[in-house]
This record gives C-alpha cells, sequence and structure tokens, in this order.
C-alpha cells in the first residue's frame, strides 16, 4: 500500500471509476466501445455484440432473510439482461458464477439456479458458462450477459439532441418503496420473531424489489415499430441519475415534468404510509429496471399510442439545464441522488 | 429451503456442477458451445467468440497477506487469458468487476488496476467494461474474458484421438511449490512478526504462484506454424485432473511417461527440502496454467524443436486406461487428486 491513503468515500463510486478508467487503453479496433454506457460493444463481423456485467453481492445487494434464493437468482439474471437491452440489443447468452460458503446445502444451491434457469427461460438466454467456488462469507454471484444488434440499432448514452422527446417504460419507485416495507417487516421480526410479516398488501411493490422484470420485451417491439431511440439506459440507480448520466453523455440538459412521472397506486400508497415522498420515491428510487431512453420527434407518432410508454418531458440544450416542473408549474432544479454503494 | 439437505461436500464441486448443468437448456443456434469445456463458443458470423469468467475471492483464491495488490489484479487477468487460450483462441477483451471493503483505500485499488493494466498491456487485451461495488468481506474480483478464433481453429477438450500425442508447455508444479513456501513464510511471520520471510532463492516458484503467466505465445505460435492442436486444457487443476478431463470428454485413455514431466529445478529442489514428491507436485499442484493439448502424428515434426513444448505420451484406447510409467518402466494408474474448493 501506498503513503497517502484516500478514502474511497471522499470521491465516491463514480470518482473512483473515473480515476480507475483514465489509465485504460483500448488496442483493438474490435472494441467498439469500453467503459462508459451500459455495456461494452464489441465488433461481430455482420453484427456487434453487447457485454454487460454484474456482481452480486449477499448483504450489500440482495439479503436472505427475506429474499427467496430462486428470486435472488432471477433478479441476478434480470438486472444483467436489463443492462443489454438499456443498449438496444438482445441478450442472447450469459455466464452465471457463484461463490458459496458450506452453510449452502446442494438444495438451496438448486433453488437459487432453479431461479436462473427461470429467467434464461423469460428472457430467452442461454446460460453457456460460469465457475463455481467456496467463499467464507456469504453467497457471491457475478453474472456476465452477451447480446446481439446491428451497429445502426445500437442506442448509447451520448445521442439525445435537443427536442428530442424522453421516454419511460413501466412505472416507477416500487422497487425502493419495496425495500422499505421488506426491511421494516425485517425489523419486526427481529424485534418479536413470533410476528408474521404482513406482506399481501405490498405484493406489487415487494415483487418489485424482489424478482424485477427486464424490458427486453420493449427492445423487441421498438425493432416491429422501427423506432431506434437516439439514448439509452435502464433504470438502476434512480430516475434522476440516470438522466443526468444521459445529460452529461450527450451534452444536454432536459426539463420533465411531475404529472407526467408513472406511479403505480400501491407505490403510491405504500410510499405515504411510510411517510416518503412519492415523487422522491419515483426520481431517487433504485432497482426499477425500468427504460429511460429519448426519441426524435419524428418518431413520436409510433409511440404514442404505447400503453407503457410514458413520455415525461424533453431534452433541451445543456445551457439550460435540468429541471423538473412541478405540478404547480413551477421549474425546480433536478437533483440527482442515486443509489451509494460505499 | 426444502427439507432434504445434502452437503455439497457429499458430491463434490463437480458432482454439483453436473446436477445444476443437467437443468440447462440451450435455445439460440448462436450458441455453439455451453458448460463443459474451458471456455463458451458463440458464433459471431465470420468467427467464432469464446467467453470464459472467474470469480476470485480473498481468502479462498489469494491471501493478501502475501500477495502484492497488483499481483493479484495480474493473475487475475491472467487466469482468464488462460481458458481462452487453452480453446486455441485469441484473448482480445475483458470485464473486470471488484468489491471492496472500506479497508480499501483508493490507493490500494489503483494498485490493484496497475496490475490488471499491466496484464492487460501484456497479453493484449482490452478491459471494456466491470462493476464496482462494495464488499463485507474481504476483496471480490470477477472477470470475463472474451477471445476470437475461426470456428475450425478451435480446440476442445472432446478432440483427442488414439495415438495423438500429448503435449505440454513451459514446467509443471511450481505453482503449488510456492504456495507452500509462502504459507510457510506466513505461519513463521506469524509466530515472530520480527522474523523477515526468506523469499529470494524461492523466487521462481513463488513468481509461478503470485504473478503466472498465461500462453497466449503459444497460441499464436501453433497458428503460425499452422497447428491446430485436437484436445487442448489449461493446467490450472494439475496436470492429472486435466488429463482425466480429456479423456472423459474424448471417450480416449493416456499413458504418459514420468521422465518427460517437465520440472523445473527450483520446484524440484524446494519439493524436496519440503519433503514433498517432486513428481506429486508435477502430476496433482495446480494453478501452472500452462497448456496440455494433443496433436496427431503428422503435426509432430512441426512441433519437435521447440524448446517449450514438451512430449510427455500419447493417447490410447479407454479400455486401454490411463496410466503414468515411472522411470524405471513400470505402469501405474494415474491418479487425478486436483484442487478442492469445497
Amino acid at each position: 500500500m501506498s503513503e497517502k491513503r484516500t478514502e474511497i468515500s471522499e470521491i465516491g463510486e463514480f470518482g473512483l471509476i473515473d480515476r480507475l478508467h483514465q489509465k485504460i487503453k483500448i488496442q483493438h479496433e474490435s472494441s467498439l466501445k469500453g467503459i462508459g454506457d451500459d455495456a461494452a460493444v464489441i465488433d461481430a463481423g455482420d453484427h456487434v455484440k453487447v457485454v454487460t456485467t454484474d456482481l452480486l453481492l449477499e448483504g450489500v445487494h440482495f439479503d436472505l432473510s427475506y429474499a427467496p434464493l430462486p428470486h435472488v437468482g432471477f433478479k441476478a439474471v434480470a438486472v444483467n439482461v436489463s443492462d443489454v437491452a438499456a443498449m438496444n440489443a438482445i441478450a442472447k447468452q450469459i455466464t452465471v458464477s457463484i461463490a458459496i460458503t458450506n452453510r449452502f446445502s446442494v438444495e438451496a444451491v438448486e433453488a437459487l439456479y432453479a431461479g436462473i434457469n427461470a429467467a434464461c427461460e423469460h428472457f430467452g438466454v442461454d446460460l453457456v458458462g460460469g465457475d463455481t467456488t467456496s467463499s467464507r462469507s456469504g453467497l457471491v454471484i457475478s453474472v456476465t450477459a452477451i447480446g446481439e444488434a446491428q451497429k445502426e440499432q445500437l442506442s448509447y448514452r451520448s445521442g439525445a439532441k435537443e427536442n428530442d422527446i424522453i421516454c419511460v417504460t413501466g412505472d416507477l419507485g416500487g422497487a425502493f418503496v419495496g425495500l422499505q416495507v421488506l426491511e421494516r417487516e425485517k425489523q419486526v421480526f427481529l424485534a418479536n420473531p413470533n410476528m408474521q410479516p404482513e406482506l399481501e398488501k405490498y405484493q406489487i411493490v415487494t415483487a418489485r424489489q424482489l424478482r424485477p422484470d427486464a424490458r427486453m420485451d420493449i427492445v423487441h417491439e421498438l425493432r416491429e415499430i422501427g423506432v431506434v431511440p437516439t439514448s439509452m439506459m435502464d433504470i438502476s440507480d434512480g430516475l434522476a441519475s440516470e438522466l443526468f448520466h444521459i445529460c452529461k453523455a450527450s451534452g444536454v440538459g432536459v426539463t420533465i415534468y411531475e404529472d407526467k412521472l408513472p406511479i403505480d397506486k400501491q407505490t403510491f400508497d405504500t410510499a405515504v404510509e411510510l411517510n416518503m415522498d412519492p415523487i422522491t420515491c419515483v426520481l431517487n428510487g433504485g432497482e426499477d429496471y425500468e427504460l429511460i431512453f429519448t426519441i426524435s420527434q419524428e418518431d413520436y407518432k409510433k409511440l404514442e399510442k404505447h400503453p407503457d410508454i410514458h413520455f415525461i418531458g424533453y431534452v433541451n440544450k445543456e445551457a439550460d439545464g435540468k429541471h423538473l416542473v412541478t405540478k404547480s408549474g413551477t421549474a425546480v432544479a433536478l437533483k440527482a441522488q442515486g443509489w451509494k454503494h460505499f
């Protein structure tokens, strides 16, 4: 270790990543896109491959006291498929590596893989490789997903242009609210193990947290309709945080409208019950794994009647900033809190 | 968890992998080869991509009390490049995910990446993606490597044929002997922290353990010479264990000769000093990351003068079994102990 010691918390996760990536050199022409988007892009002759990877640790990314193992397996695949979708590519293959302690039985590992296999079937991906090893403390899962696209079909973070329309799929904030419910019930259970968790009325939000879908369906639909988003990301860290990434990569600003933000009734009601502002949950709650993308004005007609795509605002000049227009018509500066793992 | 509880130790790592893989279905034509070789093979139009991944945990795969962080980073890349080499493919891209505790400073993470970047330069691969997250207990590194080959250039485990010649690169047993030296010096240090470790005379073997090379050079040379091995693996679990995998996948037996097994003088001397049988270290010591491959008799002339390729035996019928012919001329049954992570 060197003499100087800088804590990671001083520069943050994104600061650390920036610092590490300054020293990386790309030498192969086939490495079309390196670090800096939802997935890397590799030339494959008549098409391109996209590659993305996520590392998930027990106690950091999932809590086995309330997350059933099949759900953990499903989610580990879904979050990677979601990153492939975020490039407007079709996920085809995954590798799955796991590290387990001797607390896990063969049956427990099979339960985990039941979820992994269910996700493979649901998303149409093949499990083609991986690694199995032992851990001294808890379950570790590493998934790499590989997808395909034509080069001109890819959507990067960097392509948003002034006057583009900002779209989001599904509804937002549910996964975050679901996490709060699960954490609350866990505390109740720890305080009194005879108490049964009350989860029936929170099924939608807890499912959003425990077993999220990835919007591969939207990628297929966009191809059928003939729309290539000018930019796209998946919403893993929170809507505001992802908008900041698109603005930075594209050199643009954005204006979004509070009354256009999609929120499910159960998410709204549960947020209120938990004394949280529903709009804050929508803007900054992570792990919804919906897609945020921008389209050119001329593509609007093709999507306007889609039941699961919502038009939440538009792209403006970088100098005009990033704003949220509240229901009362006031424009306030958008803030990205995102999820901090450090 | 289900009612029945089977311990993983009852069925072993390979038993667990077999059991999990029975339930996996492959649906895409582009998934040319799934689990069961050193890497998966994915169609890429005019060529194929190979994909391999390894998950490395502090305290299981490396010990930071004697492994410097740059070496850990280098090795994490090397072991994956080695799996690409084992397919007779050229590594082109890698992704690296890390999980770290707050015990790691920014400078420590930079030291790790200095080794990763050095390996990228050494092996000619581009670091194109990854994930950075926090860990509650120790460093976790997950690397995925992607390589390229023409379909007809690939060497699988399953292609060995009767009368083929068995080749190994470099020398064997060094990494295992190096590990024993490092563990011994660690115990000495723990017993008396004022003792300085004596590592000068063990530089070759400790380097084999801490900073192994991957034989991407051999893959390039085989292409230049125009030899495609009939089967190939890298030696990560030990020579005997890898031979068993080739025999099983190819439906063959093997005969190897003790006096043909390559061992470095320092490996030999250190094994003797540590009261270990040098040949057992060569046969069952893991982590050398040399290549073992089989060639047809007609290709022998092209390789016979290669200074770093050794011809250790030949492939025979499955019914004739797997044998080691000792220096005294006695044929003994070959046993695979391999490395057990569980």
